[in-house]
């Protein structure tokens, strides 16, 4: 559309500073709305934004019935937001991923770091798995899915578009196969460790590729130990573990079809006899192991996010704690707890202190030896604190000095 | 000594919280001086320290004449610091190097976080450089130099006591042979790459371990690229780049014998010819470049710490600020500068929130790829803040989104 047609988002009186900084969302109470109305505007409308005085910031969309009512998508006011613009910012991606990684497995686009708010595609080989998550991004669908098969060429691409953020951006939730077949379990190859997973039906995009460095460094921790992976999910953590040397592994989660994955999984990599499996609720589960007295070298602990919102803050914070401590009086002397966090509002420094605080009280010395983050698949926008969430910190633990 | 003998060291009331949280240092205002005088004790005098109900906290030693009068070594009350307790901590100490590496290149002894407050160890194969930075430590000089023999078998140790901290300890700055001959150049393997350096004159101990890890992750992004290291010392990070495939290394440094180590390293690596080095002021150099025009693809700024104390954070976060544009406007296109830091008071979201400025100055879109910090041979003590220093951002750079 030409500049001098669409709809202009005009921001109050320096408002426009944080988005001067690098930032890309606007707020509606940041928005001059005597002179430029949001009520009305539908939707995902691409629009252009500008400052109190009439400068132009860049174009986006708007999402009138959001609290960031608006993203830049690009810095250049002349720029459309057509097919030609997404297929120039998901080249800018791929080079990114192709520079770090060797095989096609890989978060492709994540989103605002990748000047693509609103947008998370997960590569998965020939397999493309994208969540729209904003009204703005459902409506690019038909020329992002033309972009996607012009860069990328792919076999099948879903649109896994059952997130939280799409209700609250008033979007349908849905699981749509939006060109070629989809199989009912895909591949994906991690660390050079090969999985099937399903992507139509498990967790998120069907894998975390978020914690690939920090499970290529638990492989540095675990020749000849007995590794507990606890919220196993499909064995990412638990499996690279064996096929780096573990002896055994335990793996707790409440899902029967993701445990019967990690199974098949395991079978696959000629490990199964090694693994053992327990459904249920993982505090239930690590209780019953202590009453039992079992003991292992390495526990890695990575739950679904406690502190969704902020409010959830203590009670989370809470949960934790729990967790970490049921670990710590697992763990044999001399041994490695994985303390994970996908929690954004949970500050890294705060699960460190939360571990500390547990290790003192059951009398242990714990020494941080890794602090690990989402890998460069996931970049962080320097402007945008919402794009750091991932915390893996690893300790070697000890009886108190 | 017996328990009964040993001077006591009582904390005032409620003093005692920080230390049973975890921490390990004791400050003169945190004593009962009415009961136990600090005054008249000898510096580096083994100790009891106690609650202000007189109940144990642990022992340690003192120094009266420091800030931080008191560093407690052990938790338990009766436990002599005596050679055998010393050889008990390096055996711990080398347990976790044995596991975290397979070469005997590594710090083996990191102070508080590895019970032994006021000592650095770094381990190059058959020698040990150490550094006795407090009065406790250098009072135990004999035991532990008996227990590094006992456990290490080295073919000589190295006192390399000229740190700043020695001089507020009130100790005497020295680089003195304990035992063995000490060789002119001695060798380093770091992931693989073999270094000499020098170290009764060089930086340190000779060599910067604590950068192993994101040294490693440089090796990801520099094949074929042109590489620019700045602070450079001995080649560290530059001579790794070259071995992991860059087209060409450039390397500036204020220490001619920095550089013609470096060169010498480059020559043994067979890669001199593609080697250039330029001696001087780092931010004299770097504008000397961008008058030329020159370009290069990676970019790793290490500079020794700007802020080494509070009262420099101003002026030395400036510093940073500078370095780092003058980096950013240097860089080619889809180019990665690795920003690193080792000054303890600037906090990693500080070093971040700097290049997103710098970036922004320069209308550049900077994506951070990686978090690096030091490694699991320099481990955190949880409790002790002051234990984590490093960082090592990695940011791919391009035009402004």
């Amino acid at each position: 559309m030409s500049d001098s047609n669409l709809p202009r988002i005009r921001l109050k009186s320096k408002e426009e500073r944080r988005i001067k900084s690098g930032h890309l969302w606007i707020y509606s109470n940041e928005v001059d709305t005597a002179v430029t109305p949001l009520q009305g505007l539908e939707a995902g409308l691409e629009v252009l934004f500008e400052e109190a005085s009439g400068k132009p910031l860049g174009r986006g969309y708007v999402n009138p019935h959001s609290l960031i009512c608006g993203r830049l998508l690009t810095r250049d006011a002349k720029r459309s937001l057509d097919q030609r613009f997404l297929e120039f910012r998901l080249q800018q991606a791929l080079a990114l991923r192709e520079r770090a990684y060797d095989q096609p497995y890989y978060r492709l686009v994540y989103g605002d770091s990748d000047g693509l708010s609103g947008l998370v595609v997960d590569r998965f080989g020939d397999y493309l798995v994208a969540q729209l998550n904003t009204a703005g991004m459902e409506r690019l669908k038909a020329p992002l899915l033309a972009a996607l098969e012009a860069v990328l060429k792919p076999k099948a691409v879903l649109w896994r578009n059952d997130s939280a953020q799409r209700e609250q951006e008033g979007l349908p939730l849905e699981v749509v196969v939006a060109a070629g077949e989809w199989p009912q379990q895909i591949d994906v190859v991690e660390n050079g460790l090969a999985f099937q997973v399903a992507s139509e039906s498990g967790q998120k995009t069907g894998w975390f590729y978020d914690h690939r460095e920090s499970r290529r460094e638990l492989t540095r921790w675990v020749k000849g130990k007995r590794v507990l992976d606890v919220f196993s999910y499909v064995g990412g953590w638990g499996l690279q573990a064996m096929a780096a040397g573990a002896a055994s592994l335990t793996a707790i989660d409440a899902s029967e079809a993701a445990l019967d994955q990690l199974q098949a999984n395991a079978e696959r990599q000629g490990v199964a006899e090694n693994v053992t499996s327990y459904e249920g609720n993982a505090f239930d589960v690590l209780r019953a192991l202590l009453e039992q007295e079992e003991k292992f070298d390495v526990i890695v602990v990575d739950p679904p996010a406690f502190i969704k919102r902020k409010k959830d803050f203590k009670s989370g914070l809470n949960a934790y704690s729990k967790l970490n401590g049921l670990a710590l009086r697992l763990l044999e002397r001399d041994g490695i707890l994985v303390s994970a966090s996908c929690s954004m509002h949970l500050p890294e420094e705060t699960l460190l202190d939360t571990v500390r605080g547990a290790a003192r009280h059951v009398d242990r010395h714990a020494q941080l030896v890794y602090r690990g983050t989402q890998g460069p698949d996931h970049p962080v926008h320097p402007a945008i604190p919402e794009t750091h969430y991932l915390k893996a910190l690893f300790f070697r633990v000890n009886p108190a000095l």
